[in-house]
Protein backbone atom coordinates (compact mmCIF):
# COMPACT_ATOMS: atom_id res chain seq x y z
CA UNK A 1 0.00 0.00 0.00
CA UNK A 2 2.92 2.18 -0.29
CA UNK A 3 1.97 3.89 -3.44
CA UNK A 4 -1.25 4.57 -2.03
CA UNK A 5 -0.94 8.42 -2.32
CA UNK A 6 -1.09 8.20 -5.79
CA UNK A 7 -4.59 6.23 -6.06
CA UNK A 8 -7.21 8.78 -7.46
CA UNK A 9 -9.46 10.10 -4.93
CA UNK A 10 -7.08 8.13 -2.50
CA UNK A 11 -7.47 11.27 -0.37
CA UNK A 12 -10.94 11.56 -0.75
CA UNK A 13 -11.61 7.90 0.47
CA UNK A 14 -9.66 8.87 3.60
CA UNK A 15 -11.28 12.20 4.70
CA UNK A 16 -14.61 10.35 4.76
CA UNK A 17 -14.07 8.46 7.32
CA UNK A 18 -12.62 5.26 5.43
CA UNK A 19 -8.88 5.12 7.09
CA UNK A 20 -8.83 1.64 7.35
CA UNK A 21 -8.42 1.15 3.93
CA UNK A 22 -4.46 2.61 4.70
CA UNK A 23 -3.70 -0.62 5.80
CA UNK A 24 -5.08 -4.31 5.31
CA UNK A 25 -8.59 -4.48 5.55
CA UNK A 26 -11.50 -6.56 6.39
CA UNK A 27 -15.02 -5.17 5.76
CA UNK A 28 -17.67 -7.36 7.54
CA UNK A 29 -21.10 -7.41 5.44
CA UNK A 30 -23.68 -7.40 8.30
CA UNK A 31 -27.48 -6.92 8.02
CA UNK A 32 -28.26 -5.90 12.01
CA UNK A 33 -26.72 -3.33 14.27
CA UNK A 34 -25.59 -6.79 16.42
CA UNK A 35 -23.77 -8.07 13.74
CA UNK A 36 -22.22 -4.55 13.35
CA UNK A 37 -20.94 -4.55 16.93
CA UNK A 38 -19.41 -7.67 16.84
CA UNK A 39 -17.63 -6.95 13.32
CA UNK A 40 -16.34 -3.95 14.85
CA UNK A 41 -14.97 -6.02 18.02
CA UNK A 42 -13.45 -7.98 15.39
CA UNK A 43 -11.66 -5.74 14.17
CA UNK A 44 -12.93 -4.83 11.01
CA UNK A 45 -12.30 -1.87 9.08
CA UNK A 46 -15.78 -1.18 8.09
CA UNK A 47 -19.36 -2.57 7.93
CA UNK A 48 -21.59 -3.01 4.66
CA UNK A 49 -25.27 -2.86 5.14
CA UNK A 50 -27.35 -5.05 3.24
CA UNK A 51 -31.11 -6.12 3.86
CA UNK A 52 -30.21 -9.99 3.44
CA UNK A 53 -26.77 -12.06 3.62
CA UNK A 54 -25.93 -13.05 -0.17
CA UNK A 55 -26.23 -16.66 0.99
CA UNK A 56 -29.90 -16.01 1.50
CA UNK A 57 -30.63 -14.01 -1.75
CA UNK A 58 -28.65 -17.01 -3.58
CA UNK A 59 -31.14 -19.50 -1.92
CA UNK A 60 -33.93 -18.00 -3.45
CA UNK A 61 -34.81 -15.11 -0.44
CA UNK A 62 -36.99 -12.56 -2.87
CA UNK A 63 -36.24 -9.23 -4.15
CA UNK A 64 -32.33 -7.86 -2.85
CA UNK A 65 -32.77 -4.17 -2.12
CA UNK A 66 -30.83 -1.79 0.26
CA UNK A 67 -31.39 -2.40 4.20
CA UNK A 68 -34.26 -0.69 5.77
CA UNK A 69 -33.91 2.96 6.58
CA UNK A 70 -33.92 1.73 10.57
CA UNK A 71 -31.18 -1.06 10.39
CA UNK A 72 -29.49 1.34 8.40
CA UNK A 73 -29.36 4.28 10.86
CA UNK A 74 -29.13 2.14 13.88
CA UNK A 75 -25.97 0.25 12.47
CA UNK A 76 -24.35 3.96 11.94
CA UNK A 77 -25.43 5.01 15.82
CA UNK A 78 -24.09 1.22 16.90
CA UNK A 79 -20.38 1.45 15.56
CA UNK A 80 -17.92 4.10 14.81
CA UNK A 81 -16.10 2.17 12.16
CA UNK A 82 -17.42 3.42 8.94
CA UNK A 83 -20.26 2.01 7.21
CA UNK A 84 -21.13 1.01 3.34
CA UNK A 85 -24.38 1.57 2.83
CA UNK A 86 -24.85 -1.16 -0.34
CA UNK A 87 -27.56 -0.07 -2.99
CA UNK A 88 -28.88 -1.65 -6.35
CA UNK A 89 -27.11 -1.29 -9.50
CA UNK A 90 -28.62 1.46 -11.02
CA UNK A 91 -31.10 2.75 -8.24
CA UNK A 92 -30.04 6.42 -7.67
CA UNK A 93 -32.60 6.69 -5.55
CA UNK A 94 -31.22 4.20 -3.14
CA UNK A 95 -28.06 5.58 -3.58
CA UNK A 96 -29.50 9.30 -2.43
CA UNK A 97 -31.31 8.31 0.22
CA UNK A 98 -27.90 6.59 1.42
CA UNK A 99 -26.04 9.74 1.22
CA UNK A 100 -28.82 11.85 2.80
CA UNK A 101 -28.41 8.70 5.83
CA UNK A 102 -25.16 10.05 6.07
CA UNK A 103 -22.90 6.92 5.65
CA UNK A 104 -19.25 6.76 5.01
CA UNK A 105 -19.43 4.94 1.34
CA UNK A 106 -21.90 3.40 -1.18
CA UNK A 107 -21.43 -0.20 -2.29
CA UNK A 108 -23.90 0.12 -6.23
CA UNK A 109 -23.70 -4.38 -6.17
CA UNK A 110 -24.36 -7.03 -7.85
CA UNK A 111 -24.99 -9.08 -4.71
CA UNK A 112 -28.41 -7.16 -4.76
CA UNK A 113 -31.32 -7.86 -7.19
CA UNK A 114 -30.35 -5.38 -10.30
CA UNK A 115 -32.53 -1.98 -10.17
CA UNK A 116 -31.09 -0.93 -13.91
CA UNK A 117 -30.29 -3.92 -16.38
CA UNK A 118 -28.73 -0.71 -18.64
CA UNK A 119 -27.20 2.25 -16.73
CA UNK A 120 -25.36 1.65 -14.13
CA UNK A 121 -25.42 5.30 -11.78
CA UNK A 122 -23.39 8.42 -12.99
CA UNK A 123 -21.24 8.42 -9.25
CA UNK A 124 -19.84 11.68 -10.08
CA UNK A 125 -22.53 13.34 -9.35
CA UNK A 126 -22.58 12.49 -5.74
CA UNK A 127 -20.33 13.83 -3.07
CA UNK A 128 -20.36 10.27 -0.96
CA UNK A 129 -17.80 7.58 -2.36
CA UNK A 130 -18.69 4.50 -4.66
CA UNK A 131 -17.72 1.42 -4.89
CA UNK A 132 -18.37 -1.45 -7.64
CA UNK A 133 -17.79 -4.78 -8.37
CA UNK A 134 -16.12 -5.75 -11.55
CA UNK A 135 -14.18 -8.89 -13.15
CA UNK A 136 -11.90 -8.08 -15.35
CA UNK A 137 -9.72 -4.91 -16.30
CA UNK A 138 -12.36 -3.51 -18.57
CA UNK A 139 -15.54 -3.11 -16.73
CA UNK A 140 -12.90 -2.03 -13.31
CA UNK A 141 -12.37 1.23 -15.73
CA UNK A 142 -15.67 1.51 -16.97
CA UNK A 143 -16.68 2.02 -13.42
CA UNK A 144 -13.51 3.97 -12.21
CA UNK A 145 -14.56 6.16 -15.38
CA UNK A 146 -18.20 6.51 -13.78
CA UNK A 147 -16.87 7.57 -10.44
CA UNK A 148 -16.12 4.70 -8.49
CA UNK A 149 -13.72 5.29 -6.05
CA UNK A 150 -13.00 1.95 -5.44
CA UNK A 151 -13.35 -1.58 -6.57
CA UNK A 152 -13.70 -5.18 -5.69
CA UNK A 153 -13.60 -8.16 -7.44
CA UNK A 154 -17.16 -9.83 -7.66
CA UNK A 155 -16.74 -13.24 -7.13
CA UNK A 156 -19.77 -15.30 -6.41
CA UNK A 157 -21.27 -14.21 -3.06
CA UNK A 158 -23.25 -16.39 -1.58
CA UNK A 159 -21.36 -19.51 -2.31
CA UNK A 160 -18.31 -20.10 0.02
CA UNK A 161 -16.40 -20.67 -2.84
CA UNK A 162 -13.66 -18.27 -3.40
CA UNK A 163 -13.35 -19.97 -7.24
CA UNK A 164 -14.55 -16.77 -9.11
CA UNK A 165 -12.74 -14.27 -6.73
CA UNK A 166 -9.73 -15.78 -7.41
CA UNK A 167 -10.41 -16.08 -11.17
CA UNK A 168 -11.44 -12.39 -11.72
CA UNK A 169 -8.55 -11.77 -9.40
CA UNK A 170 -6.01 -13.04 -11.46
CA UNK A 171 -7.39 -12.06 -14.46
CA UNK A 172 -6.97 -8.03 -13.86
CA UNK A 173 -3.70 -8.67 -12.51
CA UNK A 174 -2.99 -10.34 -15.22
CA UNK A 175 -4.53 -7.41 -17.68
CA UNK A 176 -2.33 -5.09 -15.73
CA UNK A 177 0.81 -6.53 -16.31
CA UNK A 178 0.50 -7.18 -19.73
CA UNK A 179 0.30 -3.63 -20.37
CA UNK A 180 4.12 -3.25 -19.29
CA UNK A 181 4.86 -4.62 -22.95
CA UNK A 182 2.72 -2.55 -24.79
CA UNK A 183 3.38 0.66 -26.23
CA UNK A 184 1.19 3.99 -26.46
CA UNK A 185 -1.21 3.09 -29.95
CA UNK A 186 -1.13 -0.57 -28.28
CA UNK A 187 -2.60 0.93 -25.11
CA UNK A 188 -4.93 2.45 -27.26
CA UNK A 189 -5.89 -0.13 -29.31
CA UNK A 190 -6.25 -2.08 -26.08
CA UNK A 191 -8.19 0.83 -24.69
CA UNK A 192 -10.87 0.16 -27.05
CA UNK A 193 -10.86 -3.61 -27.34
CA UNK A 194 -12.03 -3.87 -23.41
CA UNK A 195 -14.16 -0.62 -23.92
CA UNK A 196 -12.16 0.98 -21.38
CA UNK A 197 -11.44 4.48 -21.19
CA UNK A 198 -8.11 5.54 -22.65
CA UNK A 199 -6.51 8.06 -19.89
CA UNK A 200 -7.24 5.32 -17.03
CA UNK A 201 -5.53 2.77 -18.87
CA UNK A 202 -2.49 4.45 -19.49
CA UNK A 203 -2.92 5.75 -15.99
CA UNK A 204 -3.09 1.79 -14.83
CA UNK A 205 -0.19 1.07 -17.19
CA UNK A 206 2.21 3.56 -15.52
CA UNK A 207 0.85 2.61 -11.51
CA UNK A 208 0.83 -1.01 -12.79
CA UNK A 209 -2.41 -1.81 -10.92
CA UNK A 210 -5.78 0.00 -10.83
CA UNK A 211 -5.95 3.34 -9.77
CA UNK A 212 -8.17 2.86 -6.93
CA UNK A 213 -8.16 0.62 -3.74
CA UNK A 214 -8.75 -2.79 -4.84
CA UNK A 215 -10.78 -5.72 -2.59
CA UNK A 216 -11.65 -9.40 -3.30
CA UNK A 217 -14.95 -10.39 -2.69
CA UNK A 218 -17.41 -13.08 -3.30
CA UNK A 219 -17.23 -16.49 -1.87
CA UNK A 220 -14.41 -15.79 0.66
CA UNK A 221 -15.38 -18.39 3.87
CA UNK A 222 -11.61 -19.22 5.61
CA UNK A 223 -8.85 -17.67 6.96
CA UNK A 224 -7.07 -19.12 4.56
CA UNK A 225 -9.21 -17.69 1.78
CA UNK A 226 -8.46 -14.46 2.88
CA UNK A 227 -4.72 -14.27 3.05
CA UNK A 228 -5.10 -16.37 -0.64
CA UNK A 229 -7.07 -13.24 -2.14
CA UNK A 230 -3.78 -10.82 0.32
CA UNK A 231 -1.34 -12.56 -1.41
CA UNK A 232 -2.94 -12.29 -5.21
CA UNK A 233 -2.77 -8.96 -4.32
CA UNK A 234 -5.79 -7.49 -2.90
CA UNK A 235 -5.76 -4.47 -1.06
CA UNK A 236 -8.50 -6.05 1.20
CA UNK A 237 -11.12 -8.31 1.30
CA UNK A 238 -15.23 -8.30 2.11
CA UNK A 239 -16.80 -11.16 3.76
CA UNK A 240 -20.35 -11.83 4.59
CA UNK A 241 -21.61 -14.94 4.50
CA UNK A 242 -18.70 -16.44 5.05
CA UNK A 243 -18.65 -14.78 8.91
CA UNK A 244 -22.81 -15.30 9.42
CA UNK A 245 -22.92 -18.60 8.32
CA UNK A 246 -20.33 -20.65 9.98
CA UNK A 247 -20.13 -22.16 13.35
CA UNK A 248 -18.71 -19.47 15.59
CA UNK A 249 -19.29 -15.36 13.70
CA UNK A 250 -16.72 -13.82 16.63
CA UNK A 251 -14.29 -16.50 16.43
CA UNK A 252 -14.36 -16.07 12.13
CA UNK A 253 -14.81 -12.70 12.12
CA UNK A 254 -11.60 -11.86 14.32
CA UNK A 255 -9.79 -14.99 12.47
CA UNK A 256 -10.31 -13.42 9.28
CA UNK A 257 -9.03 -9.90 10.48
CA UNK A 258 -6.11 -11.09 11.52
CA UNK A 259 -5.30 -13.38 8.52
CA UNK A 260 -5.82 -10.42 6.20
CA UNK A 261 -2.91 -8.61 8.22
CA UNK A 262 -0.67 -11.81 8.84
CA UNK A 263 -1.39 -13.19 5.21
CA UNK A 264 2.08 -13.77 4.05
CA UNK A 265 3.01 -15.67 7.72
CA UNK A 266 1.75 -19.50 7.26
CA UNK A 267 3.33 -20.34 10.69
CA UNK A 268 0.80 -18.01 12.32
CA UNK A 269 -1.80 -18.41 9.77
CA UNK A 270 -2.32 -21.91 11.13
CA UNK A 271 -2.63 -20.36 14.39
CA UNK A 272 -5.37 -18.04 13.60
CA UNK A 273 -7.25 -21.04 12.19
CA UNK A 274 -7.13 -23.22 14.67
CA UNK A 275 -10.28 -23.38 17.46
CA UNK A 276 -12.97 -21.38 15.44
CA UNK A 277 -14.97 -23.95 14.94
CA UNK A 278 -16.80 -24.62 11.39
CA UNK A 279 -16.50 -22.80 8.65
CA UNK A 280 -19.88 -21.82 6.35
CA UNK A 281 -20.38 -25.04 4.27
CA UNK A 282 -21.34 -23.45 0.92
CA UNK A 283 -21.71 -24.71 -3.12
CA UNK A 284 -19.29 -26.05 -5.13
CA UNK A 285 -19.06 -23.88 -8.31
CA UNK A 286 -16.80 -26.22 -10.41
CA UNK A 287 -18.17 -30.07 -10.14
CA UNK A 288 -15.44 -31.94 -7.85
CA UNK A 289 -13.65 -33.94 -9.52
CA UNK A 290 -14.18 -32.00 -12.87
CA UNK A 291 -10.86 -31.09 -14.98
CA UNK A 292 -11.42 -27.90 -15.63
CA UNK A 293 -8.26 -25.91 -13.72
CA UNK A 294 -5.99 -29.09 -14.35
CA UNK A 295 -4.14 -27.68 -17.61
CA UNK A 296 -1.92 -25.08 -16.05
CA UNK A 297 -0.05 -24.26 -12.81
CA UNK A 298 -0.42 -21.40 -11.39
CA UNK B 1 -46.82 18.63 -15.07
CA UNK B 2 -46.62 22.35 -16.17
CA UNK B 3 -47.95 20.63 -19.43
CA UNK B 4 -50.75 18.91 -18.35
CA UNK B 5 -53.09 21.39 -19.96
CA UNK B 6 -51.71 20.42 -23.14
CA UNK B 7 -51.68 16.53 -23.06
CA UNK B 8 -54.84 15.06 -24.91
CA UNK B 9 -57.99 14.77 -22.75
CA UNK B 10 -56.27 15.84 -19.82
CA UNK B 11 -59.20 17.99 -19.40
CA UNK B 12 -61.60 15.72 -19.60
CA UNK B 13 -60.15 13.06 -17.19
CA UNK B 14 -60.12 16.06 -14.93
CA UNK B 15 -63.77 16.63 -15.49
CA UNK B 16 -64.24 12.80 -15.07
CA UNK B 17 -63.16 13.40 -11.51
CA UNK B 18 -59.46 12.44 -11.14
CA UNK B 19 -58.10 15.35 -10.05
CA UNK B 20 -55.33 13.44 -8.74
CA UNK B 21 -53.81 13.54 -11.95
CA UNK B 22 -53.04 16.82 -11.42
CA UNK B 23 -49.99 16.64 -9.06
CA UNK B 24 -47.87 14.01 -8.18
CA UNK B 25 -50.21 10.96 -7.25
CA UNK B 26 -50.38 6.89 -6.08
CA UNK B 27 -52.96 5.00 -7.43
CA UNK B 28 -53.25 2.32 -5.12
CA UNK B 29 -54.33 -1.44 -6.26
CA UNK B 30 -57.39 -2.79 -3.53
CA UNK B 31 -59.67 -5.61 -3.56
CA UNK B 32 -61.71 -4.83 -0.63
CA UNK B 33 -63.69 -1.67 0.65
CA UNK B 34 -61.18 -2.24 3.81
CA UNK B 35 -58.21 -1.44 1.95
CA UNK B 36 -59.69 1.06 -0.51
CA UNK B 37 -60.75 3.60 2.84
CA UNK B 38 -57.10 2.64 3.75
CA UNK B 39 -55.61 3.76 0.78
CA UNK B 40 -57.84 6.77 0.60
CA UNK B 41 -56.57 7.33 4.38
CA UNK B 42 -52.88 7.02 3.09
CA UNK B 43 -53.50 9.60 0.50
CA UNK B 44 -54.07 7.89 -2.93
CA UNK B 45 -55.09 9.75 -5.47
CA UNK B 46 -57.31 6.71 -6.64
CA UNK B 47 -57.60 3.37 -6.17
CA UNK B 48 -58.02 0.71 -8.77
CA UNK B 49 -59.83 -2.40 -8.30
CA UNK B 50 -59.20 -5.90 -9.48
CA UNK B 51 -60.59 -9.37 -7.90
CA UNK B 52 -56.85 -10.42 -6.19
CA UNK B 53 -53.33 -8.95 -5.88
CA UNK B 54 -50.85 -9.25 -8.84
CA UNK B 55 -48.63 -11.36 -5.99
CA UNK B 56 -51.20 -14.15 -6.31
CA UNK B 57 -52.13 -13.72 -9.74
CA UNK B 58 -48.23 -14.84 -10.29
CA UNK B 59 -48.43 -17.42 -7.62
CA UNK B 60 -50.85 -19.19 -9.76
CA UNK B 61 -54.36 -18.12 -7.99
CA UNK B 62 -56.16 -19.37 -11.17
CA UNK B 63 -57.88 -17.01 -13.91
CA UNK B 64 -57.87 -13.13 -12.73
CA UNK B 65 -60.87 -11.05 -13.75
CA UNK B 66 -62.61 -7.89 -13.37
CA UNK B 67 -63.27 -7.49 -9.18
CA UNK B 68 -66.99 -9.07 -8.33
CA UNK B 69 -69.64 -6.07 -9.42
CA UNK B 70 -70.08 -6.30 -5.00
CA UNK B 71 -67.07 -5.12 -4.24
CA UNK B 72 -66.75 -2.42 -6.99
CA UNK B 73 -70.17 -1.46 -5.59
CA UNK B 74 -68.83 -1.44 -1.99
CA UNK B 75 -65.66 -0.27 -2.63
CA UNK B 76 -67.77 3.12 -4.99
CA UNK B 77 -69.70 3.51 -1.48
CA UNK B 78 -66.80 3.47 0.42
CA UNK B 79 -64.07 5.97 -0.45
CA UNK B 80 -64.35 9.61 -2.24
CA UNK B 81 -61.32 9.08 -4.33
CA UNK B 82 -61.82 8.44 -7.79
CA UNK B 83 -62.21 4.46 -8.47
CA UNK B 84 -60.57 2.44 -11.70
CA UNK B 85 -62.02 -0.41 -12.54
CA UNK B 86 -59.87 -3.28 -14.01
CA UNK B 87 -60.58 -5.15 -16.68
CA UNK B 88 -59.17 -7.82 -19.08
CA UNK B 89 -57.74 -7.00 -22.30
CA UNK B 90 -60.09 -7.36 -24.78
CA UNK B 91 -63.16 -7.80 -22.44
CA UNK B 92 -65.94 -5.47 -24.02
CA UNK B 93 -68.65 -6.30 -21.55
CA UNK B 94 -66.29 -6.44 -18.25
CA UNK B 95 -65.90 -2.35 -19.63
CA UNK B 96 -69.25 -1.66 -20.32
CA UNK B 97 -70.09 -3.35 -16.86
CA UNK B 98 -67.25 -0.79 -15.11
CA UNK B 99 -68.82 2.36 -17.05
CA UNK B 100 -72.46 1.05 -16.14
CA UNK B 101 -71.74 0.56 -12.20
CA UNK B 102 -70.28 4.32 -12.83
CA UNK B 103 -66.35 3.90 -12.04
CA UNK B 104 -64.45 6.95 -13.14
CA UNK B 105 -61.69 5.05 -14.94
CA UNK B 106 -61.61 1.74 -17.08
CA UNK B 107 -58.12 0.11 -16.59
CA UNK B 108 -57.35 -2.65 -19.58
CA UNK B 109 -54.80 -4.34 -17.89
CA UNK B 110 -52.74 -6.86 -18.53
CA UNK B 111 -52.36 -7.63 -15.09
CA UNK B 112 -55.10 -9.81 -15.45
CA UNK B 113 -55.82 -12.77 -17.52
CA UNK B 114 -56.45 -11.97 -21.25
CA UNK B 115 -59.79 -12.13 -23.02
CA UNK B 116 -58.96 -11.59 -26.29
CA UNK B 117 -55.57 -12.80 -27.77
CA UNK B 118 -55.73 -10.43 -30.47
CA UNK B 119 -57.80 -6.93 -30.25
CA UNK B 120 -57.77 -4.24 -27.58
CA UNK B 121 -60.98 -2.34 -26.52
CA UNK B 122 -62.00 0.03 -29.00
CA UNK B 123 -61.91 2.23 -26.30
CA UNK B 124 -63.39 5.47 -27.95
CA UNK B 125 -66.62 3.85 -27.74
CA UNK B 126 -67.10 4.50 -24.32
CA UNK B 127 -67.69 7.65 -22.47
CA UNK B 128 -65.25 6.53 -19.44
CA UNK B 129 -61.46 7.24 -19.67
CA UNK B 130 -59.34 4.31 -19.94
CA UNK B 131 -55.87 3.69 -19.15
CA UNK B 132 -53.36 1.17 -20.85
CA UNK B 133 -50.55 -0.53 -20.53
CA UNK B 134 -47.03 -0.27 -22.68
CA UNK B 135 -43.85 -1.50 -22.94
CA UNK B 136 -42.18 1.15 -25.62
CA UNK B 137 -43.22 3.85 -27.64
CA UNK B 138 -44.86 2.15 -30.48
CA UNK B 139 -47.06 0.09 -27.95
CA UNK B 140 -48.31 3.18 -26.02
CA UNK B 141 -49.25 4.98 -29.10
CA UNK B 142 -51.21 2.33 -30.48
CA UNK B 143 -53.25 2.25 -27.49
CA UNK B 144 -54.06 6.21 -27.41
CA UNK B 145 -54.69 5.81 -31.25
CA UNK B 146 -57.70 3.09 -29.44
CA UNK B 147 -58.32 6.01 -27.34
CA UNK B 148 -56.32 5.62 -24.04
CA UNK B 149 -56.58 8.49 -22.08
CA UNK B 150 -53.58 7.39 -19.66
CA UNK B 151 -50.51 5.12 -20.35
CA UNK B 152 -48.75 3.40 -17.71
CA UNK B 153 -45.33 1.24 -18.05
CA UNK B 154 -46.55 -2.22 -17.41
CA UNK B 155 -43.03 -3.70 -15.57
CA UNK B 156 -43.50 -7.20 -13.89
CA UNK B 157 -46.65 -6.66 -11.21
CA UNK B 158 -46.35 -9.01 -7.93
CA UNK B 159 -42.72 -9.35 -8.24
CA UNK B 160 -41.67 -6.96 -6.28
CA UNK B 161 -38.74 -5.82 -8.44
CA UNK B 162 -38.47 -2.49 -10.38
CA UNK B 163 -36.35 -3.71 -13.34
CA UNK B 164 -38.57 -4.10 -15.77
CA UNK B 165 -40.91 -0.91 -14.54
CA UNK B 166 -37.07 0.92 -14.92
CA UNK B 167 -36.52 -0.62 -18.33
CA UNK B 168 -39.70 0.04 -19.98
CA UNK B 169 -39.76 4.20 -18.07
CA UNK B 170 -35.98 4.61 -19.94
CA UNK B 171 -37.20 2.82 -22.93
CA UNK B 172 -40.49 5.30 -23.83
CA UNK B 173 -38.18 8.34 -22.35
CA UNK B 174 -35.33 7.29 -24.59
CA UNK B 175 -37.43 6.59 -27.51
CA UNK B 176 -39.52 10.37 -27.31
CA UNK B 177 -35.91 12.18 -27.15
CA UNK B 178 -34.92 10.43 -30.33
CA UNK B 179 -37.50 12.06 -31.79
CA UNK B 180 -35.91 15.14 -31.42
CA UNK B 181 -33.32 14.68 -34.23
CA UNK B 182 -35.74 13.18 -36.69
CA UNK B 183 -37.15 15.45 -39.92
CA UNK B 184 -40.12 14.76 -40.58
CA UNK B 185 -39.66 12.25 -42.99
CA UNK B 186 -37.53 10.36 -40.70
CA UNK B 187 -40.30 10.96 -38.54
CA UNK B 188 -42.93 9.26 -40.68
CA UNK B 189 -40.58 6.58 -41.25
CA UNK B 190 -40.45 5.87 -37.67
CA UNK B 191 -43.85 5.55 -36.88
CA UNK B 192 -43.77 2.90 -39.49
CA UNK B 193 -40.79 1.19 -37.79
CA UNK B 194 -42.69 0.98 -34.50
CA UNK B 195 -46.32 0.57 -35.77
CA UNK B 196 -47.00 3.80 -34.54
CA UNK B 197 -49.95 5.90 -35.91
CA UNK B 198 -47.84 9.29 -37.64
CA UNK B 199 -50.04 11.92 -36.06
CA UNK B 200 -49.51 10.78 -32.88
CA UNK B 201 -45.69 10.25 -33.23
CA UNK B 202 -45.36 13.58 -34.62
CA UNK B 203 -47.18 15.30 -31.81
CA UNK B 204 -45.25 12.85 -29.04
CA UNK B 205 -41.99 14.54 -31.24
CA UNK B 206 -43.29 18.34 -31.13
CA UNK B 207 -44.42 17.52 -26.67
CA UNK B 208 -41.22 16.03 -26.04
CA UNK B 209 -44.08 13.77 -24.00
CA UNK B 210 -46.45 10.99 -24.95
CA UNK B 211 -49.68 13.02 -25.37
CA UNK B 212 -51.21 11.79 -22.59
CA UNK B 213 -50.61 10.88 -18.40
CA UNK B 214 -47.77 8.52 -18.02
CA UNK B 215 -47.48 6.29 -15.09
CA UNK B 216 -44.97 3.37 -14.19
CA UNK B 217 -46.20 0.06 -12.65
CA UNK B 218 -45.58 -3.29 -11.57
CA UNK B 219 -42.78 -4.28 -9.35
CA UNK B 220 -42.82 -0.94 -7.18
CA UNK B 221 -41.90 -2.22 -3.70
CA UNK B 222 -40.45 0.25 -1.71
CA UNK B 223 -40.87 4.28 -1.00
CA UNK B 224 -37.59 4.39 -2.67
CA UNK B 225 -38.89 2.38 -6.02
CA UNK B 226 -41.52 4.67 -6.10
CA UNK B 227 -39.15 7.57 -5.86
CA UNK B 228 -37.31 6.85 -8.35
CA UNK B 229 -39.71 6.07 -10.77
CA UNK B 230 -40.89 9.75 -10.37
CA UNK B 231 -37.02 11.13 -10.94
CA UNK B 232 -37.02 8.96 -14.05
CA UNK B 233 -39.62 11.03 -15.29
CA UNK B 234 -43.47 9.42 -14.43
CA UNK B 235 -46.30 11.52 -13.68
CA UNK B 236 -47.10 9.25 -10.84
CA UNK B 237 -47.13 5.34 -9.74
CA UNK B 238 -49.28 2.22 -9.09
CA UNK B 239 -48.83 0.12 -6.15
CA UNK B 240 -50.62 -2.75 -5.12
CA UNK B 241 -49.01 -6.06 -3.59
CA UNK B 242 -45.81 -3.76 -2.57
CA UNK B 243 -48.39 -1.97 -0.16
CA UNK B 244 -50.83 -4.99 1.03
CA UNK B 245 -47.93 -7.72 0.71
CA UNK B 246 -45.54 -5.28 2.97
CA UNK B 247 -45.42 -6.02 6.92
CA UNK B 248 -47.37 -2.80 7.81
CA UNK B 249 -49.92 -1.64 4.42
CA UNK B 250 -50.94 1.39 6.39
CA UNK B 251 -47.59 2.44 6.75
CA UNK B 252 -46.17 1.36 3.68
CA UNK B 253 -49.22 3.18 1.94
CA UNK B 254 -48.40 6.34 3.12
CA UNK B 255 -44.87 6.11 2.91
CA UNK B 256 -45.43 5.35 -0.73
CA UNK B 257 -47.47 8.54 -1.14
CA UNK B 258 -45.06 10.75 0.45
CA UNK B 259 -42.34 9.27 -1.39
CA UNK B 260 -44.35 10.55 -4.91
CA UNK B 261 -44.69 13.65 -3.42
CA UNK B 262 -41.32 14.37 -2.09
CA UNK B 263 -39.03 12.47 -4.89
CA UNK B 264 -36.27 14.72 -5.29
CA UNK B 265 -35.64 15.26 -1.65
CA UNK B 266 -33.44 12.36 -0.62
CA UNK B 267 -32.95 13.84 3.62
CA UNK B 268 -36.99 13.51 3.37
CA UNK B 269 -37.13 10.13 2.01
CA UNK B 270 -35.21 8.90 4.58
CA UNK B 271 -37.58 9.76 7.13
CA UNK B 272 -40.31 8.63 5.14
CA UNK B 273 -38.88 5.35 4.83
CA UNK B 274 -38.15 4.83 8.50
CA UNK B 275 -40.27 2.83 10.53
CA UNK B 276 -42.26 1.37 7.95
CA UNK B 277 -41.61 -2.40 9.04
CA UNK B 278 -40.67 -4.74 5.95
CA UNK B 279 -41.03 -4.19 2.11
CA UNK B 280 -42.61 -6.98 0.09
CA UNK B 281 -40.02 -10.04 -0.59
CA UNK B 282 -41.01 -10.57 -4.12
CA UNK B 283 -38.73 -12.43 -6.45
CA UNK B 284 -35.51 -11.56 -8.41
CA UNK B 285 -36.39 -10.95 -12.02
CA UNK B 286 -32.67 -11.20 -13.14
CA UNK B 287 -30.27 -13.41 -10.59
CA UNK B 288 -28.33 -12.11 -8.57
CA UNK B 289 -24.90 -11.90 -9.64
CA UNK B 290 -25.51 -11.91 -12.93
CA UNK B 291 -23.21 -9.14 -15.00
CA UNK B 292 -26.32 -7.98 -17.33
CA UNK B 293 -25.75 -4.34 -16.52
CA UNK B 294 -21.87 -3.65 -16.13
CA UNK B 295 -22.02 -1.74 -19.38
CA UNK B 296 -23.47 2.23 -19.85
CA UNK B 297 -23.89 5.20 -16.90
CA UNK B 298 -27.03 6.59 -16.41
Amino acid sequence: MADMAKLRMGNELMQKGLTCLGENCVIINVTSAEQAVLAEEAGAGAVSVSDMFSADIRAGAGVARMAEMDTVLGIMDAVSIPVVGMVRIGHVTEAEMMQAAGVNMIDESEMLSVADAVYHIDKSKFDTPFMCGAQDLGEALRRIAEGAAMIRVKGEPGTGDVVEAVRQLNTIMGEVRSLRGKDKDELLRYARQIEAPQDLLIETAILQRLPVITFASGGIATPADAALMMNLGADGIFVGSGVFRSKNPAKTAKAMVDAVRYYDDPERLVKISAGIGGSMRGQSLIPVGSTESDDETA
